[in-house]
């Protein structure tokens, strides 16, 4: 059994208490460790983290936070004087933004802690800091859902699963899981005919062939990528999660980084070479500082 | 190339202006055919339809319409006499749940036709009509986006791909592709060691292994299923894909229809037999009376 609790804490409403040190947040049960900024292990995910502005690199933007991870800095400068390891807590953080799992987030307030409630990690990247360093970052977007959806409290049956709800709250998230494309990425998929670019798979609804369009360079901060044809594939749901996991890369010569095979590329789509170098870079990043 | 246009119309803004007949609709180029309610055809989805509340079965709540397919019904009376089926203008509605591709809708207003805007075909389903035969129905809700973002008539380059933007607005939807579950759903997930209960596949991301949980009689309306164990199945994002998209289904001693194989079950989970029922007969109208 699971003894992490994740999610809302019952009876603790964000924003609401002063908790005067961190002996004071651990015993309330927001978060536990008396000194580390994340709670969380790699295999199950982060459960809290104490966003309190210590690093450089960090930002906070109030319902959106640009977390940085762990490590490497100099324990009496504080100065970043090392690279970052994507593994121990910084791996937990990352593994959040896998499993969907939110975090609660605590922020040093005037007199001592405050529970700002609960965020989503909705992604995670590498890149050199301000001290010339590597270092892990994520980021974290309040979420909209209700309490009860994320309440970490859940009684456990016999079979050691949850009992869940028979009236769950109608969110879309929990609904539908189309991903939903721009006209290019549309376009790019037909041009496919919604064959994966790296296994060929083309899934056949009820209503149609399925794929998704994916991003070589992500759009969004910090990327920044553009929503055009140069710097998009057609790919089936599953080398989708690959590619943006950073599972694989794609090389120059389009041969793929990390595991076997080559993409395919149709003739008339041309692949702009920065942004499979742009790419890469995260994925050698992540891979050989981490793992 | 397309001459369908999908999105927005160029210089038509929504709600503003009345037509006066179909031909003045059509002539706009909001919606082409003079009769029929659905235009698209099967291959490209669906670029517009014409509310009319014309079915019994229809309901309109503003931001979101239950719209019922065509055919099956008489001529004369307008009653509906027989079984609609999943083809045609039935099936390139159904296309958009898939696809992603909004519809513009057009409603009736006192002396014509008025363009509402944008829906998202959220998803569709077979049922029992008032009437006792079998009518399609399909979800459209309102578009949250910005109509930059559906502009339909994108220039294309010579390769037949539209330009594309360097500088997307920041949608989540165009970011990421990651599945949020509840917490029944993660434990599922948990239970399997996210392999797939299909095919067995793990995905191996950078931040540890990833798989989605899948609800066998879906949430929300109007199928209402519950978010418990008994209802969650551990899945990939592909075999998710087939699953939702009716390409197949679990019979009772869990052999699986439409497909190869056999739904694998840990012994510590319930599946309750209800709802895999409920899932067959979705699947089941669809395909028979569609294809």
């Amino acid at each position: 059994m699971k003894s992490r609790t994740f999610g809302s804490i019952s009876g603790v409403i964000p924003g609401r208490t002063l908790y005067a040190s961190r002996r004071a947040l651990s015993d309330a049960g927001i978060h536990k460790p008396l000194q580390a900024g994340i709670s969380g292990s790699a295999e199950d995910g982060a459960d809290s983290i104490v966003a309190s502005g210590g690093y450089e690199d960090d930002e906070d933007l109030g319902d959106v936070i640009i977390y940085t991870g762990e490590g490497g800095r100099d324990p009496t400068t504080g100065k970043q004087t090392h690279d970052q390891e994507l593994k121990g807590r910084n791996l937990a953080l990352a593994r959040n933004s896998i499993t969907g799992r939110p975090v609660r987030v605590v922020r040093r307030a005037d007199a001592g802690y405050r529970y700002d409630g609960l965020f989503n990690v909705e992604r995670y990247w590498v890149k050199r800091g301000k001290s010339g360093h590597l270092v892990y970052q994520y980021r974290l977007v309040k979420t909209q859902l209700a309490p009860s959806d994320l309440a970490g409290e859940n009684q456990t049956q016999e079979t050691g699963l949850p009992p869940g709800t028979s009236h769950p709250e109608f969110r879309s998230s929990l609904v539908s899981r189309i991903v939903r494309d721009s006209e290019v990425g549309m376009r790019v998929k037909e041009l496919y005919g919604f064959r994966c670019q790296v296994c060929g798979t083309r899934l056949e609804t009820a209503a149609g062939p399925y794929a998704e369009s994916a991003h070589i360079k992500p759009l969004g901060r910090p990327h920044n990528g553009p929503d055009v044809p140069e710097n998009t594939l057609c790919l089936c749901p599953n080398h989708h999660v690959l590619f943006d996991g950073k599972a694989f890369s794609i090389n120059e010569d389009l041969s793929l980084a990390g595991t076997e095979g080559r993409l395919f590329v149709h003739p008339r789509h041309i692949i702009e070479k920065t942004w499979l170098h742009y790419h890469r870079s995260q994925f050698l990043g992540i891979r050989e500082c981490g793992q």
